[in-house]
């Protein structure tokens, strides 16, 4: 711990993944002197406190924050507002607090109703990260390494505090930008969302078929990685499709159209329009690299 | 090369990625003296010789197979029947033939039509492999290891070339089980064909969109897994989507009913009722492991 740590302490609302995650790089960096958590099961808590992941268990969300200069809520998306109107009490306009949620605009909404004239201290974060399997003890520092970060500010957010958080998450190794909470929401219901009701769906329809089980145990490499994310937690992702619903069932419906232009090919026989739109897909798939930066000829 | 392999000349037709792989595997466990190829491209043939996969360039699919006691053919299905009714000439009772289709009814009626009296030489094969390059420069030895074989033999086939496939696939490190082609394809529409129409669906859906290019700049490693297969080869996929059309269009209906059960659930504001269905999605896929042997306690 370095005397000239960014911050002195970080409140921690919500121990798991994410939540834990965060706290064992922000100390890896060097970037805070001591983790204050809490987490609803008090057994999360108390393991993140063993595994060394927080220094101090906090009894409540609101303590978890009495005295916190950086603030990170990392519950489910449906818990933000009541976590917000939970620790509000206690939060100054020194104070930074982010979230790590999948979907942005019900949290901007969340946070000017819980917050009200403290909202300027909220910065919206996604990290765009994750992993298959849930909980504190699959917390690791390396989590957010080199992956982008987008933040959502609104028009109150204060720009010293977005100015830090843009600060604090490229120090953790990730590219930050920015953008409005709805063109974030837009974006991900379609490369994020969309494939996660996709996997979900392609494992209950195998599952609800009478020779399912055998099926299963033919499918290859293909398909384990197509369906890896049809193991999320589901809690974290009944919020999540719940609170991007209009834009999720919006590009649920541009996927179908999609499916159908392929099906018509295969009925009709269409065996050239049927490649020329597997080809298109292919290639554009080949080319596309994760988190590359999109320059200038690309757009 | 050892005087006891099993056998004593590969004819290979088709050296694209997996009958170049095939070879390097046959080679390097032994059970073949000498290979000689034969593909479309005359490039091909070439780049393979100078690779090693090959030890000999045969002018045409026929005279690949002269002098060959094991045949394989590795082209895409659609091709499968004009390269069986080229080679018939050639083909003899002692010679074992296979193909690595992904589908299988129709490569059993096209061998039926193709081979006629010989079709007893011909065993159906289906290796769960793959990846999503294509072409003899990603050939590799290792390709098959610890992979599941699916052979669907037909009433026809001789007991002498089935067991004879069964062993080099075992050798080859495979896990090896015989099925009905109807079955074979029934589970495939379901576990991969369905996937890749998907994943390619997934893609074209996007690019469709007006802000696609930036969608794609924001997608993270969920979304690399679930369209790695997207990438695959547009001519072998036009194929099999064709080829397994009937089974492929079923499973597609059964996997839109997924997708309105849960949609359905979103619309309805139905936390519980989504909840349960993605848990469900969730703890099916958190327990699936790939090639796993099923248990009478599984069925």
């Amino acid at each position: 711990m370095s005397d000239s740590a960014m911050f002195e302490q970080l409140g921690l609302i919500g121990c798991g993944l994410m939540g834990g995650s965060f706290a064992l790089a922000m100390k890896k960096a060097g970037l805070v002197k001591r983790v204050v958590g809490y987490s609803k099961s008090p057994s999360t808590t108390d393991r993140a406190r063993q595994m060394g992941v927080i220094d101090v268990e906090a009894p409540s969300a609101l303590l978890a924050v009495a005295g916190a200069d950086i603030v990170l809520v990392a519950v489910p998306v449906a818990a933000t507002e009541a976590t917000l109107k939970a620790i509000k009490h206690l939060v100054t306009p020194q104070m930074l607090i982010m979230d790590v949620g999948s979907t942005k605009a019900d949290v901007v909404q969340a946070a000017r109703r819980a917050l009200r004239d403290q909202v300027g201290s909220f910065v919206p974060a996604h990290p765009i990260t994750g992993r298959e399997v849930s909980g504190v003890e699959y917390a690791e520092a390396e989590l957010y390494s080199g992956r982008q970060v987008i933040l959502t500010p609104t028009e109150r957010t204060l720009t010293v505090h977005l100015q830090k958080a843009e600060e604090v998450w490229r120090m953790l190794g990730c590219r930050v930008q920015s953008m409005s909470p709805e063109a974030h929401d837009a974006a991900f219901a379609s490369v994020s969302h969309l494939p996660h009701l996709l996997a979900f769906a392609m494992m209950n329809s195998i599952t609800s078929q009478d020779h399912g089980d055998m099926f299963l145990s033919l499918a290859g490499p293909g398909f384990r990685d197509f369906t890896r994310i049809a193991a999320s937690d589901p809690k974290v992702w009944r919020d999540i499709l719940l609170s991007n619903r209009d834009e999720l069932l919006a590009q649920s419906r541009l996927f179908q159209q999609a499916v159908q232009q392929l099906e018509q090919a295969m009925q009709q026989g269409n065996s050239q329009a049927l490649e020329d739109l597997i080809t298109l897909a292919s290639e554009t798939r080949a080319h596309w690299r994760m988190g590359a930066q999109r320059t200038p000829t690309d757009s």
